[in-house]
């Protein structure tokens, strides 16, 4: 198990620079030009590739087809990826309907609300009722979950998400969950993003003036 | 200057989590506390205020009001922040209604779009055409920009702020943005963290079987 965190963020933005490449007609690839995409450099992808044993060719770069299909089995997008949703306020039903998840193999297959206004068995995404959650998640085999409900209901939530058998929870609620060793939890707490970005933007005014 | 990245994102946690303990009723608090409600350890947080020349009462722990008055001067926080949003699809108008921002300070004045479809003047958060973005950004004197145009559009867009004297860009795309040393970018990629998660259960299944 490679367990470096960062190692397995810049595969997965090798993997989605790779595709559009492809996109554009590339057949084959230069470290350079994927260290360039993702702004790093040309030896840091060597090395990350070494660790899963890819090898390039110094005068023909990589094939980018087998290098997609390998980083896909690493990151273990062979096959589609289900998971759900909590909270489907309006952070949660852009989430549903964002188009960047399916296009990386990752299907949002039902929501969950605790608000029987937001239910919604017909539409693109089920929304359905929170109670129905451990059924649901046990009888598909669901391991990952995107957490978008309020602050106050956060902890309570996830532990009905470990208790029905989820593995890891995407949190954006912008609260420190109290986890188990049994399940990951990566936080995304949009409003710390904009704070950090708001305080180099004032310091570097400030350093300027 | 301190240019800590990960320090001034724990001084956000710690202001968001005072705010919290506040709502509590709590008038002082101990580092334990803090440290405890971010998941840190509390020599980190006595370490981290230190560093601004915050300094607690062993006895007493440190005062919530006078803390959180502190945190917001340092992050820039004292007066309300005015940021745009380029991009009024799923996720940008999500962002646009995430009361978050405004508990903490932050208010999205305006958006752009380059769809006429989606250009709305009289709504909460006006959505512009993007013809007016320079002009907007120039005369309210905004530094701060969201940026949630498709992945082709990022950089062009990205560009234009820039141009029009934007000093700091939340960017959702999931593209590696060219940026100059005028202006700071941070990137939310919502699929890699996705990603990520799921990689790191896959292994932990993996290394169990």
């Amino acid at each position: 198990m490679i367990s470096n965190k960062n190692c397995i963020i810049r595969l997965s933005r090798y993997k989605n620079a790779l595709v559009r490449f492809k996109d554009l007609g590339f057949i084959k690839i230069f470290s350079e030009y994927l260290a360039d995409a993702v702004g790093g450099t040309s030896a840091q992808v060597r090395k990350d590739f070494s660790l899963f044993g890819i090898s390039g060719n110094k005068r023909g770069g990589y094939q980018i087809d087998a290098l997609i299909a390998k980083l896909n089995s690493i990151l273990g997008k062979n096959e589609v990826q289900k998971v759900v949703l909590v909270g489907a306020g309006q952070l949660g039903s852009a989430l549903m309907g964002y188009g960047t998840f399916e296009k990386e193999g990752i299907k949002i297959v039902a929501a969950f609300d605790i608000d029987p206004a937001k239910i919604k068995t017909k539409s693109a995404v089920p929304v359905l009722p929170l109670d129905e959650l451990q059924k649901f998640i046990q009888k598909n085999n669901i391991r990952i979950a995107i957490l978008c409900v309020p602050d106050s209901a956060a902890q309570p939530t996830h532990d009905l998400l470990v208790k029905a058998g989820v593995k890891g929870v995407l949190n954006f609620a912008p609260i420190e969950l109290k986890g188990s060793h049994d399940c990951v939890i990566n936080n995304v707490n949009l409003a710390v993003e904009l704070e950090n970005l708001i305080y180099f933007v004032n310091v570097t005014a400030k350093a300027a003036a």
